[in-house]
């Protein structure tokens, strides 16, 4: 569904097109990788591309300044900082080798809507300030949301020691590198005073396939889906000579684990008839690459589990019915099943206020209000998580995100700028 | 169920398990590798070997010579070789780091009898001998049966050139290292004249765990089970982020693969419970070394397939019932399957009046009567698939074979050679 822009003043629609073009070209070009981009987390990737960001707001008569956790904040002239204020936030930084839109449409879309509210000098209810975050990506140091999770004082030891893949540069190294305060970040500080921030709002291209299916050029994010996982579960039962071994003396592992994910498979489609939001998948299945013959029955079977949801109740609902199927399927195929550690990220619900206005501003542009979950993270999980009331925008992109593929039309860009802008000058 | 020896005079059971314990201890000591038994054929192992079977011969004053294809024959020495004889067969070769029983353990057992046969002057109905084959592992020249294929002018001229694993040497030159007539072979010429065997009656270990599992010490072979297979199968389906994809979007590969193996898995138990000999195998399952991961949604997975059954109509049907539930998995789950080179082995009959006199011997003997098909193929199916009326006996053996752990006792041996011996003696 093509829904109209929606703005009232056509040159201002042609000064924004042009330009958030111009902005998207300049951070490509400053970020050209032999293939995609390449905006590397605390490194010169990302601050060229902050730096951009920072000239820009300085051609529009906006303020800057850079947080303790070396993130960028960008203003309003008259904006003292010490009132709280709706900060409209995203990432700057991208995996090696990604697309131009996964975080920098988050930026790009905060930055227009300030530009537009300096230039029309427009009174907002409330401060609305950008925060232009780094490290969201977990590509280089095996963590996600670095940036926010620094304001927040979440950075543990072990991430700090984290070594960058190839280079061995830890994270606290690479930290200090951009004059973060990384002695209060060791500490645990809260870095971001409680004034600062009163409610988020993140806009972020759609890294599914759903939006696209469904003709949503924007849509308003629900919850941000968290995960229960295991990397390596062995199936165990015994290998035999495939000619040789009849039906009732077999412990066959692979047929086991196929029994195991299509049990799954039921239970999985029985929630969603219950109206769940729910995930599964099994990303990797490996019989055992020395010892797999045509002939041979297979005694282990390699594979990973993952369930994501918003629902923590749904998380756990759906892992014990995952070790309850692997129990039945163990004394029935005469199989064993060993777990590595369970890793769990917690999942993030998007304020009921913010939903609702944001839905309410889509009604009113002629936009669809349709609601969706996320279902990768983002850093509106932090700040949700952490107290702070959020809401996300998603714009439809085609090819999924973190490949140079990503495919997103700047009318819809824009679009989900004007729903932004609407909720901005909504009042909060 | 330990049946009695059932043998009348006991110097003679002493004697025949004294001189089953020396062969089996010289057989073993010729051919110790770093871990388990190695024969190999058409070089000294298989060479050793069959020169401890024809001194053994000579000592106790029967004949012997060496056919075109290179195996070794030893007959009773008034045994002219023009009439046709029961022939007992095995095969004298072991895979690389196998065990000592597989294949030696029907080479024994025949010479036994005949050793029986000669020291009592016991008239048979007709002539009996024994057939030492060489080369019937798959292991060195990737096929099987070549001593018996070569009798049937059934090696192909591929099969000729294939190369030893590891030194490049071809078959064709392996055969001429022992004399075989390479020439008529080449040219598929029959070299057992068709006045050599009326009969063929191998014994062999069982492979796998049947007669361990319902306690037979021995059992008369009903037929060998062929097989069709695919050594790959590709299931495509499209790669996605596990948690930007919901389930009504996706095209999970491995689910699909998961959804086949059981949709099979029950075709398989209905078509057991009709009486149909069937067993199905896929001993090679795997997502894509290169790309998958946790969060990945496959979309590759490559399998092998494999059924096995004594009835060629058995094996068809069950193929068409894979590649129609591959047809409704594709349509229903969005994916596709590829299939490489479909490859049939024949399955082979055991003749029905061996199968009934064997059991009659059996249930004279005071041994169990059980009838089990061969899951492993073995010289018996060339020489029954060529016309000749075969049967087998089968001797219980815990561990598999092609293992150092091959597990057969003196006493089930003894039990497997006094039915052979009953067999031949009571005329075929």
């Amino acid at each position: 569904m093509n829904a109209p822009l929606a703005v009232p003043d056509v040159a201002e629609i042609a000064d924004m097109r042009a330009l958030a073009a111009r902005l998207f070209d300049e951070l490509a070009s400053g970020s050209e990788s032999g293939k995609g981009i390449t905006r590397e987390c605390f490194a010169d990737g990302e601050n060229r591309a902050l730096a951009l960001i920072r000239d820009t707001a300085v051609e529009f008569g906006l303020r800057h300044h850079t947080d303790r956790a070396g993130n960028l904040v960008v203003a309003l002239s008259d904006d003292d900082l010490t009132k709280p204020a709706l900060v409209l936030g995203s990432h700057i930084d991208s995996v090696p080798e990604g697309g131009n839109f996964d975080g920098a449409a988050g930026i790009i879309a905060g930055l227009l809507c300030l530009i537009r509210l300096a230039k029309g000098k427009v009174k907002t209810p409330q401060p609305v300030r950008l925060l232009a975050m780094r490290g969201e990506e977990s590509a280089y140091y095996g963590r996600a949301n670095i940036g926010s999770r620094a304001l927040f004082g979440l950075l543990t030891p072990s991430d700090l020691n984290a070594k960058r893949r190839g280079t061995g540069r830890t994270l606290r190294e690479a930290l200090a590198g951009v004059d973060a305060d990384v002695a209060a970040i060791e500490r645990g500080e809260r870095l971001l005073p409680l004034s600062f921030a009163s409610h988020y709002l993140e806009l972020h291209i759609e890294q599914g396939p759903v939006m696209v299916a469904r003709d949503l050029s924007t849509a308003v994010v629900t919850g941000i889906r968290g995960n229960l996982r295991h990397r390596r579960v062995t199936c165990r039962g015994e290998a035999g000579h495939s000619g040789t071994v009849p039906r009732w003396l077999r412990k066959d592992a692979l047929f086991a684990v196929a029994d195991l994910l299509m049990r799954l498979d039921e239970h999985w489609n029985r929630l969603l008839e219950r109206g769940l939001d729910l995930v599964v998948t099994t990303g990797v299945c490996n019989t055992d690459p020395e010892l797999q013959a045509l002939s041979r029955i297979p005694d282990e079977v390699y594979f990973s589990f993952e369930v994501r949801s918003q629902s923590f109740e749904t998380l756990e609902g759906f892992y014990e019915l995952f070790r309850s199927e692997c129990r039945a399927v163990s004394q029935l195929r005469g199989v064993t099943f060993e777990f590595d550690e369970r890793v769990y990220s917690e999942p993030a619900k998007m304020d009921d206020a913010i939903v609702g206005r944001l839905s309410a501003a889509s009604q009113r542009l002629g936009y669809p209000a349709e609601l969706i979950p996320s279902g990768a993270g983002h850093d509106a999980a932090v700040f949700s998580n952490a107290g702070v009331p959020s809401g996300m925008i998603f714009v439809r992109n085609r090819n999924g995100s973190h490949n140079p593929n990503e495919d997103m039309t700047i009318d819809d860009f824009l679009r989900g700028v004007e729903l932004m802008y609407s909720f901005v000058t909504g009042g909060t």
